[in-house]
């Protein structure tokens, strides 16, 4: 049959709906263009070695040793194997939106052991969806009204746009947070947004924060969280904590749920209290697609499992994971190892562990060449500081640059603006979805940039110190746009030949490049 | 932490959305009611003899053992077994929104091996989501806005109200259908209740259909697919075909898609047609949520691929499926068997096969006490017909009768109000998910019934003459009601105690029951 591929024009517009027709989406922004460069030409060590690393990416590729080998010992924990064959039937037509009970209870007590186990979630309050996306889009739906609003602290992750808004017609204002006080949120900025909305006449229904923070890498503090607690309570509005990256606090302070905050709070309504929480950073499987809406308000929790109807997780996987988080011996060595190799880098013989730490040697080689990024603990990323490096402090400015890092330097990290960061010149930067040896090549090409923009900068030539890399690079200013062209040559093509060998993964960095993944 | 369970108050009210405390997710029907009497007290052979038999359930279970006999065979197929292992993190990280494409061509080639390969689905156009319960609401997402409505004919699937419409404000548009005709779709009546709409100033933005049909398991002829699909084409509106049951087709005429039908048709405009499917019927994997958006527009194609976000199918699923359905002797095979144990039944050693035919063997065994069922050759229930049953031909009438069978009689079995038909006394009896011994009391039970009815209808009193009961039975007037009180004694606990052993499955009918499935 003869489709018209691709054809656009107004009366089909009309045939479709306005969401179906609208931007909500955010596909369109440079968050996505980005993975879109990355997909033109993904860098592979062999195949491609001057091809863009993906560093857009939160991923967690530390841990799968872990899930195989406990997989390969478990094998009554999958319905597909000989051992666990005979529940085939029973699971493959479960489909009850209360979830397996055994599910339940292992998934609120993974949540308490992300924890600390200094609080308990009742396996009756979780609710299932279709990952994080699904579990903030279904909390929404719950709590507000097309036109609603919710307040959201900046920088925030950029595709909430879509998550929270796109089919629910809820609006975000962003709380602007600023560097000078780490990006922290405060009382006075919180008041400052709901009144604008309120002189707008915007019906501010909630205030949405992730902690760990999606783009800074940060936890909140136990005194921050008691302020937007009580902010919310005030307000009589929702507060709704995205914690997915619970289990990816790898230093000191330790993370606090809001859930432990609100057990010391016994005066306040835990009815406007909502946890949203996922595997797919902490376990690294957003694959699988669990997404949890915990809630403390039963009418919440009831309307919710009701959504989750839209976006089951495969019982499939819901029994292969009863299995594998109910073991709790499994499950607190992943925990520590995971913490450990977020700071330490996967460890391979022969290297010195200490040399070997991934976010304390991303951020000390960056340091070295006079790059700061924001103190962090946890995350699967950097928040890097650039602003230095703007030719201008503006948004302007700051796409320009990150042009020029994705389309010469060849690396897709995030420009702050995507995360609407107000202001210019943060980017984040991801170092979990890789393996050691590409995130060496990335460093090199960071450090490079930025020792030859210096050089520039002073408008003076001495040689390169680095004694590892010939790169070479040229900067003009052309139609006022600087270009940077960076030439690689030995240093980069020494470690893609990987004398090593085992550093380089055959699938590094990843075998096949989603165009637009679900959740990042 | 103290939570106050079940408080209800207008206050609360007003803190939750409006989608969330409106009645748009339809559990309060007695579609729904009739799941949780049968949760209440469900039969069980030997726990619970005198139990509810769940009849609600539009389940397929007669073919595992052949899934169970491939996945043995076919160990690298899981990521989770030894054999398939190395894939764990490549899937477990997988997420692109297109999903993998072995996947999406696995099931193209089952779309077309499920309608004879007489049309030709291209894997590009295959968008995933979560169920068919979730492929319904995107795909209306995508074609209409809130207060826009869709012509649907009656009776159709109950939960439509809220996969349709809850959270996407669409409105459906019954177009009513009559027994006269066997329930035929006329073009005189998709026009009246287009016309209706356009005088009640409703925007109809499609027409959707179920084909096969649920609930009466007829298919479309092609002469109607064509009017169906000339009506819409002529009022530019969308026409949906919700093709969920398409390989449950187990006699005469054949099964025809509307793909098949515009393929025929070049002048008409395939951007108004679109195709649901899922694999929760024709597989039998509710629990996997596999649903499938199928348009030949690319733009609901792309827009639907950005929605499915909120609902992709689990990639560790999709690794399996993809195996699964590519291999096309076992497809094949498949394919033939579940059709031909929909009309026979589960075969089991010792029995004679004729006499095991399951939908002829449900069929005449009703027809043997004077029950009719509208005839059918598709989907996993029939249509019954007991209307002559009914005290006064009226919706209370049929709610009366329905009490009486759920309550009394031990069914659940679904009115046809819930389906809203507008003939009162039709209802809708699943006969696929349970073994051949329940659905032998579950039999006893409808022929003591109307027997009994039959005689208080006579005034007369005749011993039953079916051989095989002892079942007694008491009916009196109260307070304007008809009451029946069954008692069960010696036919049903031989059954229970299952003289021949092999007949009682230990998981009959289904472990554990759900209070409200996603999508039946």
């Amino acid at each position: 049959m003869a489709c018209s591929m691709g054809s656009e024009n107004a009366s089909k517009n009309q045939i479709l709906s306005r969401i179906a027709t609208s931007n909500g989406h955010g596909e369109n922004s440079e968050y996505f263009d980005g993975w879109k460069a990355y997909n033109r030409d993904p860098y592979h060590p062999t195949n491609n070695p001057s091809g863009v690393i993906q560093m857009g990416l939160a991923e967690n590729q530390l841990c799968f040793d872990l899930i195989k080998d406990w997989m390969v010992k478990n094998q009554q924990a999958s319905i597909c194997t000989h051992e666990g064959v005979h529940k085939f039937m029973e699971i493959a037509n479960f489909q009850d939106y209360h979830g397996l009970p055994e599910f339940r209870q292992a998934v609120a007590k993974f949540m308490e052991k992300a924890r600390g186990e200094r609080v308990r979630f009742d396996p009756d309050r979780i609710v299932m969806s279709g990952g994080a996306t699904g579990a903030n889009e279904t909390i929404m739906f719950c709590l507000a009204d097309p036109g609603d609003a919710f307040l959201i602290p900046s920088p925030y992750y950029p595709a909430f746009y879509r998550d929270l808004g796109w089919r629910t017609g809820v609006k975000l204002i962003p709380v602007h947070c600023h560097s000078k006080n780490n990006f922290n949120i405060t009382k006075k900025a919180l008041e400052s947004a709901y009144e604008d909305a309120k002189n707008n006449n915007i019906k501010v229904k909630g205030l949405i924060v992730t902690n760990p923070s999606n783009p800074l890498g940060t936890v909140l503090d136990k005194d921050t969280l008691r302020t937007l607690v009580t902010f919310t309570n005030d307000k009589r509005i929702h507060l709704v904590c995205d914690e997915i990256y619970a289990a990816t606090v790898f230093g000191p302070p330790r993370f606090t749920s809001v859930a432990e905050v609100v057990k010391e709070m016994p005066l306040i309504d835990t009815d406007l209290v909502h946890v949203v929480y996922s595997l797919s950073k902490d376990m690294g499987m957003p694959g699988f697609r669990i997404g949890i809406i915990y809630s403390f308000n039963d009418r919440v929790v009831t309307a919710a499992r009701r959504m989750s109807s839209f976006g089951l997780v495969s019982s499939q996987t819901q029994y292969m994971l009863a299995a594998l988080l109910s073991d709790e011996a499994f499950v607190g060595r992943f925990l520590a190892k995971s913490r450990e190799r977020l700071s330490s880098r996967y460890i391979h013989a022969g290297l010195k562990k200490n040399w070997n730490r991934r976010y304390h040697h991303f951020t000390s080689q960056l340091a070295q060449v006079g790059i700061r990024c924001l103190n962090s603990n946890a995350g699967l990323y950097v928040w890097m500081d650039l602003r230095r490096l703007l030719e201008e402090p503006t948004l302007e400015g700051e796409l320009r640059l990150w042009r020029v890092i994705i389309n010469e330097v060849k690396l897709n990290v995030s420009p702050g603006s995507s995360f609407h960061c107000s202001e210019p010149g943060w980017f984040r930067v991801c170092f979990a979805n890789m393996d050691d040896s590409t995130l060496e090549v990335a460093l090199q090409r960071i450090r490079s940039f930025v020792i030859r923009g210096k050089m520039d900068h002073r408008r003076t030539s001495p040689t390169p110190t680095l004694p590892t890399t010939t790169t070479t690079m040229t900067i003009k200013k052309k139609r006022g746009q600087m270009e940077l062209r960076l030439s690689l040559t030995r240093y980069e093509e020494g470690l893609m030949r990987s004398p090593r060998g085992t550093l380089i993964s055959p699938h590094s960095p990843i075998p096949q490049s989603p165009l637009v993944k679900a959740r990042t």
